[in-house]
């Protein structure tokens, strides 16, 4: 069934008004934001997108990525629409229990990839796109991104990877308002020099008139019939700020404003008297999007090759960012994807690629596109195993953090780790990795010393789904300390070196704890005897082992790490050490878990970290 | 006097030759990389650029930027021809304590900027050109980069902005040779696609040989009569990888190679054999660059204006970013440059650019480019400070970090820290910053929760020239809590509430220094007294008097921080106070310096965090 001009504008007429509701309702959002797009989302989904309403996540349906955030108001309201939610449920938009967030997250069925940090979600349907091609999709993937956004360098990491890897299945959709946060972004309201830049970069471009619903429709029909082309398809839609309501149509000052409640009659009125053919419009109650396209899995000579596992032997010399590489290339695992950054021949994925060329996603020298790429093949149920110098990865914080925050899956490896790589100086140095990964949700954090645990770990890590894993990998060669078939376990440590008269504990991992096997033997040479542990497992790591030990080594322990002293191994220590000593009571109260919307007071409720919690604590406290 | 052609040859033939001497004496080094840029840097260096030798911080040098550092044993060669360092100092290239790093850092004074992280360098570069143009200075800024660089987005905001600011006194040298680390670049070696994809961006663009002296010196002539037009300039340089010694040119393989000392005879003759005329050429000894241009600093109009400075009063309402944007404008420092990623009007960053709009750099949303800019003005003497959401500056990380290892003193301002900015939900959420902050070396981390401190606290700030400085804003008003005249240092605490029965030290910082009251204020409600300390010095803390009032404190601290655990405030107390406990010996041995070139070894022994160091610590141990 053909969905009508008068449809449509109709649905764009449901959309702005439900997006003014549930802004008024909030008391905050971003309405002339939602306004501005509501003509190019009404189109998409109410005319162009195959899906399926009430199979979100069905693994054939086109991909929308609302890469504008801020604009969340419009895609809930597309969704109820759709009949996914009700009007009812719409109103608890920002509010404390709603998965209606402030800008949108994977906790919304609908919702593949977090957003809200702009300039991530071409990348992200960059890595959707690729991955349609390489397993026989036909599901086409849509961006919607702002004009301001177009500033951020990460989006033109995208733009160059789209032509390169000739993602015709790739439509990007800029919502060119003309106007920012504070001002006029830089190329002011000239759709067509953004039309340039895109197609300087190989893009195929559309201008067109981002209100008239007819337009849109024809480029869509247009892009539609050209998905078997060569390029990516930018569609640059012109388009006026807060459209709809003439009192903030393109004016300054409205960005992020909402309309008090008590205005809404009036503005609701006004919206009607704006549009009124569309309002007035009965839209069927028996409308379907049209259906996707069911994938036709082609078994394409990729059969499981039988891969022997390296077996590495005890004191053989191998760096583990090579037993890292090796480890990806024996897995058998058909969902792993790798992924680079330029360095394969530094980080040995291309030991991977070259046995699974079609599983390796070359991302060239742009780390943030590489995570945002990565966001997008988990987002696909997929698992991406991604790899740069871990000072590099430094460059992608952002992403790595919006992944946290979509709880997409992550594996990431990070080698020359430490000042120990060397000559190359402090640029490539990972020294900061550690406090990085740490600090989000639900991550894992592994540092193994020697090639048998780096081989155990990095297939653990493949299996790992609760959230973003790190492994951080040492450039030298490394002698192998462990026997085949030794177990390694995600929160779990090796006491290598252990008395009954030791006078301290020391605590290494990766490279420091061959500096504290050595310390061992000086201190033994001098009559001394000291236990050494292998933090191999960093977060989580294994307090009661640890704690068992240092008190059976003297009381004393000594942490040696080759990273900075914030954030590290000795930190992590230090407090969980320091929580069970009976001389001091010490309680820590943070954020623990990934925040929602809701007020300021109700966040701190939330997270354990507001007045109740204290005194909470201090009356648990031993006496 | 103006150099011939032969001259320059020669001059290009003394950049390889000293570059393939210290990469084979290094053993390490990216010499392919040197070799296709000697042509252009030695008609930069001997023909066109004008700067003194002798004073190579001179503010009215012309600029260089080597954005492809790897590239550093060039650069280094060139200096050694300049006549600033002997070639026996350049045989100190990466070794452990010379300043010729394995990438340029400012510890060699030519050097303004750090290098070696890829796509920053044109940043950098924009700032000094924008700088030049707000002092009236006519020197240009020079950028080199490589083609694969072009891959990362940072330089994509950079040519935005350079564009945007009318920037023709910023030069772009792309040295086009075509191969990347492990790999060709996407575009190849496709000289005139980035020439189309500049001019996309509104640049003037050159396509030329880069081993053709004579096209080399025609085009940046050419480019110096442009100074005075609109439009920064690219210059596309097609070169050849290896460029001189055959049997690495043009071939896989070699990025990073370097050749063995034996053979390093059999080179230097083939090169000879390559270069007959130039290698034979006698250069004069007497040669100098062209001289600077001496500014005449027109004091245009910008008076010092004189400012009063707000009294925040007792009790007073307000947000903590607004009192930050109101210091800010009062300022009486002339050096003082603030820089905004388009939220000026939520970091209140817009209060300054009202009052001193020449002195306010808006860099759109683009935070990376923003952190880029702001260390080129820093390199320039200039005092910047930047600002935007702390959550967003996790997409700057990595220039963060590369502003530190070049101790470019970058002054930050974080806004919407914590989970306490409410619906807008977990992406706009500042909850890793303090961690991200703390691990840089010699940084500084601030977290004032009124606006009184938060006044004290930054003005601190724009005077700190010894690392990055860091100040987290809360974005709610919170009560005014001190006193006008109350100090506050870095460094320093205070201990708000106290008696002689306390049960518990409650530290806060922010938001939750208010909880922590509140707390305060419903123990006393049950009879219970404890004692309430306000953090406003992260990084470094007042160890002692922490120390001091949790023992006076029943022994027992509570931390309470609207951040995640792992990196924060708490952690940073832990492991201060576990250092102090005399039941449990706690030490830490961690990278505490920015590490230099070295071997592995030699960098463990630096740093403290090997065997020997080990062995040392233990030895002093309390027995």
């Amino acid at each position: 069934m053909k969905s009508d001009n008068l449809f449509i504008e109709n649905k764009a007429y449901e959309l702005r008004r439900l997006s003014l509701i549930a802004t008024s309702q909030a008391g905050s959002g971003h309405l002339t934001s939602c306004l501005s797009a509501a003509d190019i989302v009404a189109v998409l989904f109410f005319y162009s997108m195959r899906f399926s309403v009430h199979d979100p996540r069905n693994s054939d349906n086109d991909r929308f990525i609302l890469s504008k955030g801020h604009a969340s108001a419009l895609l809930y309201a597309v969704w109820q629409q759709l009949g996914l939610i009700t009007e009812h449920e719409l109103l608890s938009y920002r509010t404390k229990n709603s998965v209606l967030e402030g800008h949108p997250t994977p906790r919304f069925s609908p919702v593949l990839v977090a957003t809200g940090s702009l300039g991530m979600g071409l990348a992200n349907g960059v890595g959707m796109s690729w991955l349609a091609r390489v397993e026989n999709h036909s599901y086409c993937t849509y961006v919607l991104l702002g004009d301001s956004e177009l500033a951020e360098g990460s989006v033109w990491e995208a733009v160059q990877l789209a032509a390169f890897y000739s993602l015709s299945n790739l439509v990007a959709i800029v919502d060119c308002n003309g106007l920012g946060q504070s001002g006029e972004p830089m190329y002011d309201h000239h759709a067509d020099a953004y039309a340039r830049m895109f197609e300087a970069f190989g893009w195929q471009t559309y201008v067109v008139d981002g209100h008239d619903v007819a337009a849109l429709m024809k480029v869509f029909d247009e892009v539609g019939a050209n998905q078997n082309g060569k390029k990516p398809i930018a569609i640059i839609a012109k388009t006026i700020k807060g459209y709809g309501i003439k009192q903030v149509e393109e004016k300054q000052g409205y960005h992020g404003k909402t309309f008090a409640k008590k205005e809404l009659d009036g503005l609701l009125d006004e919206l009607k008297k704006r549009f009124p053919v569309a309002a007035a419009y009965q839209a069927p109650n028996n409308w379907q999007p049209k259906p996707v396209t069911t994938a036709h899995h082609s078994n394409n000579a990729h059969h499981k090759s039988i891969v022997a596992t390296t077996r590495f032997k005890s004191g053989e010399k191998i760096a583990p960012r090579k037993a890292f590489g090796i480890t990806l290339a024996e897995s058998e695992n058909e969902n792993l994807i790798v992924l680079d950054a330029e360095v394969k021949n530094s980080t040995y994925t291309e030991l991977f690629e070259k046995r699974y060329s079609h599983r390796f996603f070359q991302a060239f020298i742009a780390e943030q596109a590489l995570v945002s790429v990565a966001t997008g093949i988990a987002a696909c149920g997929k698992i991406p195993f991604l790899a740069t110098f871990g000072a590099f990865l430094t460059r992608a914080h952002d992403q790595i953090r919006m992944a946290a925050i979509g709880k997409n899956a992550l594996r990431i490896a990070g080698t020359h780790a430490g000042v120990s790589i060397g000559q190359d100086g402090p640029s490539q140095m990972a020294l900061e990795d550690i406090a990085m990964m740490r600090a989000l949700v639900d991550s894992i954090v592994l540092y193994p010393a020697d090639a048998v645990s780096t081989q155990a770990l990095v297939n653990q890590m493949i299996g790992y789904n609760q959230g973003i894993s790190y492994v951080r990998l040492t450039r030298e060669e490394t002698s192998v300390l462990y026997d085949e078939g030794e177990q390694f376990y995600i929160g779990g440590c090796k006491v290598l070196r252990k008395s009954d008269a030791d006078s301290a504990c020391i605590i290494g991992a990766g490279v420091t704890l061959f500096e504290a096997l050595k310390a061992y033997d000086m201190m033994a040479a001098q009559g001394k005897s000291i236990s050494v542990i292998d933090l191999y497992s960093v977060k989580p790591f294994d307090v009661q082992t640890v704690f068992a030990t240092v008190v059976a080594s003297n009381n004393t322990v000594l942490v040696v790490e080759d990273h900075y002293r914030q954030g590290g191994i000795g930190e992590a220590i230090a407090a969980a050490l320091i929580s069970q000593m009976p001389s001091l009571q010490f309680m820590h109260l943070a954020v623990d878990t990934v925040p929602h919307s809701a007020t300021a007071q109700e966040q701190r409720a939330l997270q354990g970290i507001d007045a109740q919690a204290i005194v909470h604590a201090l009356s648990n406290q031993r006496s």
